[in-house]
């Protein structure tokens, strides 16, 4: 299973009862951020989630309310005696950008490796869950990420009785690795089922609808996505500083049908996102104005 | 009169309901802020204010609870159209921490002015403010500031009409100027009063007790100190990292005698800071255990 929370819903700037759009998920112990922006370790906070276990950080682009608050998320990690490393992965720059904001959080107890994304499309693998980045278009250079948790096949029991395979190679090959004992040499196809279904949750914000972001999210269990403007007569604003309006978002969702699309990442102009919700719901029916702190645990199909 | 709000009194991270130490005064139109941590905006926004007239940003020093605000604050100061200068002051290296943390800010519709204090102590004036600054005693390079209103002599209608001063001479002389004109030369000492009592405001955080703090805010209306711990088992704490206990912030204020003190930037393993005021009213009588938006007006003595 995946936890999941949406730390914030607001775009450009926080407001009181509106954090800046942040997403946290934790698998096995391990957590995984997209965005920080100011004041997302209180929302992490009053969420109820620790910062001590974020393994993994990804900032979507430079703009200050995507990673302001990433200075002061990184001393409240110290503080919660973090000591292994942080992964942080982003557009190119990102080791500049992260290093200029340290300059007020320059001592910390743990290291901080970098990945620069440079290609379009790039996947990194990270203790059973794989990070999708794919470019996206806003008005700087710009990703968004599925975090996908893979799941193997069924281990056969019988099978493995049936083929002699004695009891302790069982986990061995439960864990894809090769048996080889004196009742011979056992592989992992030869018990374990085809891989399952696995968990994906897809995250685009800051962006045009560009069609990267409905491939990535195809089939995913939840994708969240930019609905910066519900009103109509925003369109153009909307395409000058290269966002996304809630309906587009929707005619994404409706061509990759996730089981489920939030919103997020709106104006402050717009005190009420449910107010547009009726048309949206009519292009891409399970779509939520969601609101912060809005979490789901995701679980594999048969859990 | 000059208006008052703490709008913060959170130190090292904030917190749910508590957001970290800043001051925002204002008078004649014009505000002064004191330290920007994490989440200022929006408490700037919560208590009302706007953040388009801030003219002045004093900085007591370089850790990130007392600046890591800046970004998105100078962001909104844009957003709400401030087209005119921005005086900021602190310690030296200020301007390479600010232009270091503009990497997520670079573009605003203002420019910054930069006034680096490399002095022990040192007066800006402003627009009819003086801004006091005095070096305290912190782990880093650390100011306290004090903000005062000048306030000149009255007028002696009386006197100005025994002198034969004419009437269009009377708005120059109340505004300091000499007006020489055919009845005379006419000097606003001939009719002015001696200068009178003017608002004195102390605001000193992160740091020992000091002499200096005393000092600058002898016959204060408000002083404003740090009380960043009420346990006196914390006494060797405080000592180490060089911060200040409620009680020795109260016998500054014991020594100084202000009309009122007020504790700010506690502990945020300190819940409760009200726990501990008996202890520190024994010393100073009007002490006040300061929480987030805790405001005042401060009137000239016979306003």
């Amino acid at each position: 299973m995946l936890d999941v929370c949406l730390l914030g819903t607001g775009g450009m700037m926080p407001l009181p009862k509106r954090w800046l759009t942040s997403l946290i998920t934790r698998y096995n112990g391990k957590s995984i951020m997209i965005d920080c922006g100011e004041g997302t370790q209180i929302a992490l906070r009053e969420a109820g989630w620790s910062p001590k276990p974020i393994d993994v950080m990804c900032i979507t682009h430079f703009h200050a309310d995507h990673i302001s608050g990433l200075p002061g998320m990184l001393l409240t990690m110290g503080n919660a005696e973090k000591t292994s490393p942080l992964l942080m992965i982003g557009p190119k720059g990102l080791e500049r950008v992260v290093n200029a904001l340290r300059v007020v959080a320059p001592e910390l107890p743990f290291e901080i490796e970098f990945h620069e994304l440079s290609e379009a499309e790039e996947r990194i693998s990270f203790e059973g869950f794989h990070i999708d980045a794919f470019k996206v278009n806003h008005n700087v250079i710009c990703y968004g990420y599925n975090i996908e948790v893979e799941r193997q096949g069924k281990f056969d029991a019988a099978k493995a009785k049936e083929l002699g395979i004695p009891l302790h190679c069982w986990n061995k090959l439960q864990h894809g690795e090769i048996c080889e004992v004196a009742e011979g040499r056992f592989t992992p196809d030869m018990v374990m089922g085809a891989a399952r279904k696995g968990i994906k949750v897809t995250y685009s914000t800051d962006t045009r609808p560009v069609s990267s972001i409905a491939k990535y999210g195809a089939g995913a269990d939840l994708m969240i996505l930019e609905g910066m403007y519900g009103e109509a007569e925003k369109y153009a604003n909307a395409k000058a500083h290269k966002h996304m309006m809630m309906e587009e978002a929707a005619r994404l969702a409706a061509e990759a049908q996730p089981k489920e699309m939030w919103l997020t990442h709106y104006s402050p102009a717009m005190p009420r996102p449910d107010e547009y919700m009726k048309d949206v719901k009519r292009i891409f029916e399970n779509s939520v104005a969601a609101r912060d702190g809005r979490n789901v645990t995701l679980l594999f199909e048969d859990e």
